[in-house]
């Protein structure tokens, strides 16, 4: 109590309670939806939303994007794994941690990517942070060039590296370009961007913004996760698919989307991997990636890199849902991308449409919204891949369009 | 080039070289010994760092504390679920990655520390990053008094919430209470510290703390990864050994050490796991833990909490290590916890040790040194468990003697 005898102590329970609130008020407080999928029947899955046990929906939002995991490959590696060496690695890469699977795949990817060398980290989201926010700390005075649209990995990397950063506009050369001249030439440069932006459904000029770092000496950090395993010939992502992957210092990807398991990792020339691999707190102070999910990845990888028949049916898929949505004047963003965006614009209707199409049509797609996208351009995101059949595409349209005249919803212009 | 013709462009490869030089010359360097562990033989596994094939090794410095790694029960859970439901999750937990085994392992251990929720996380390094920049952020003005020997994933959340931090000299309560008292009453705390301090093998005065705790206002973060599933009945940890449990306000743990797979975790009160949940970037951005490790994990922490025998195991061979070793007068940190650590004081001579004990007689322990402990204090830290031998113990002690002998080095006083 304080001298005048009113409580001066701070209540917890109140400030965290208006947190949710403020959630709840905004109508973009998340439940998570509770379901199982059916290996070897993707995208079907179980759902245990409802009250009478667990019910048969199909997954439309998945970023398992090929269907790797539940590959056999990939499924019967990690059962060898999981007899030969157990569940976990026990350690950090450095204290009882490295195991020969980790090894490997270490050499696998940088293959993959043309790089002398790779990094595994616990997932994309660490791999972003612990290489972005070490980057920029070892080298001094370092401003980083962020695009606009960058996902929330790269983001929290580049704040917690403490160093300056200028903010381009997204995808555009012109403003990336005024950032640049402006700055002092003797200071580093890192220009951090997405190959495949997964909320927008586009794609970065990745060759013009090489000639932009090379003309103003900057290093260069693009993110593929949403396009490894899914572009190029052996799935080296967009810089593989436009040959200029040599043009970019690093390159960073997934293993739990299109590579199906989980897990994150960069490719680079050697010295950088290894300062990464020696300076970084995010990869030096955490148990490693269990041997079980490297050995699938690791199936995965050398299986997408000889194999185009799941990036061909991905891209099939795409194609004929979009000119499905299309034709029946939903309000699809379209793109050059697997991905297939249609707008809501408002993150109450966009939480309806989902509750509606998982209660009464079994169709699971999450809305999108604040966070993850910018207000006002709430979403429905659809990752048709090569198990979605026509029929599965059909019947989701003809929802669709149900539900849109249900709510009166806006069409397409 | 400047006006004057000097080249004033940054030679970004003469950096990395440089921050790699500096490691050599500290000889800190570090060195990934390439391993497999042989399930069901642990600690007995493969090294393939010589030139004749994988050779066998005993591995010394695992935290798989408990060897739950390959534990028939986890393993048969984590096979059942590969064939269940795949892989991967395919998404994070509000998008597609949400799946049963998640929802039943929160509930799992929510109930092994009595709090009312839990949440996952994708290391116990992401989950103490995470929790703590979220929570301070919440809290507006919030201070954080922290363990000078806190976990280097502790620090990067206190860094990354960009708050005040007072630093309170290791397990010492009158220089907390000192600063505690200096803070404004209005002013939110929070006191962040560890139950067993993993390279120092001691234990905090978790009472004492929530005593000051209560006097000041302050709300409190106990990690528990070196003690979940090894202190308390039921594997709850050191709170729940003392039965101080229900006085803390966040307890956090790891899935990836005597759990045996990979994960971590926070136990607190509905609301708080609700905020962390719906405001945390390292959380809410990244696709959740594979299912395979999740039902691994639910595997691991049931018997844990109906089994003492590992937990029993591992004390017996933690105290017969530490008296063999003390017995022998080599320089053996006595704490009373299950980690042994040796000290060095010198990462040359740690490294020397290390591999003259690799290399001669098939013991694998890392040489532990800066940044994960002060310099001067680099040492060698043995993780002695159930499933490690009285032979074991005695053929480490010899080598230990020998290798002492032969480099003149410092005995106990």
């Amino acid at each position: 109590m304080s001298s005048d005898g009113t409580d001066v102590r701070v209540d917890y329970s109140r400030v965290f309670t208006q947190a949710i609130d403020r959630l709840h008020s905004e109508g973009r407080y998340r439940v998570f939806i509770d379901i199982l999928r059916n290996k070897g029947a993707f995208p079907n899955a179980r759902c245990f939303a409802g009250h009478n046990g667990p019910k048969p929906i199909t997954v439309w939002c998945s970023n398992d994007y090929l269907a790797m995991g539940q590959h056999p490959k990939v499924i019967a590696a990690m059962e060898e794994a999981l007899h030969d060496v157990g569940a976990g690695s026990g350690g950090t890469r450095n204290i009882g941690g490295n195991t020969h699977y980790h090894v490997d795949l270490e050499h696998e990817l940088a293959d993959l990517h043309g790089k002398e060398g790779a990094l595994l980290f616990t997932s994309g989201y660490v791999s972003n942070e612990a290489t972005l926010s070490t980057l920029a700390k070892i080298l001094p005075g370092c401003v980083i060039f962020s695009d606009e649209l960058n996902h929330a990995s790269m983001i929290a990397g580049i704040r917690n590296a403490g160093c300056e950063k200028r903010i381009f506009r997204h995808n555009d050369l012109a403003h990336l370009e005024e950032l640049l001249a402006a700055e002092d030439p003797t200071v580093p440069k890192l220009i951090a961007f997405e190959s495949v932006y997964s909320m927008e459904a586009d794609v970065a000029p990745i060759a013009a913004i090489c000639d932009l770092a090379d003309k103003y000496n900057a290093l260069t950090y693009l993110d593929e996760v949403h396009a490894v395993g899914m572009y190029g010939a052996r799935g080296g992502g967009i810089s593989e698919a436009e040959g200029v992957a040599d043009r970019l210092t690093i390159i960073e990807g997934t293993l739990g989307k299109a590579f199906g398991v989980m897990g994150g990792y960069i490719a680079a020339d050697q010295t950088i991997i290894d300062v990464i691999r020696s300076y970084a707190p995010g990869f030096i102070f955490t148990t490693s990636l269990s041997p079980v999910l490297v050995a699938g990845v690791l199936a995965s990888v050398r299986h997408l890199k000889a194999s185009s028949v799941e990036r061909e049916g991905q891209q099939a898929s795409a194609t004929l849902l979009k000119t499905m949505l299309s034709e029946a004047g939903l309000p699809v963003m379209l793109g050059s991308t697997h991905i297939v965006p249609i707008l809501v614009g408002d993150p109450v209707k966009a939480k309806r449409i989902s509750d509606i199409l998982l209660a009464e049509y079994g169709v699971y797609v999450q809305p999108i919204n604040y966070p993850t996208v910018p207000r006002g351009t709430e979403r429905l995101r659809f990752t048709p891949g090569p198990s979605h059949t026509p029929e599965m595409m059909r019947e989701l349209t003809d929802a669709l369009v149900e539900i849109w005249s249900r709510l009166a919803l806006r069409k397409a212009a």
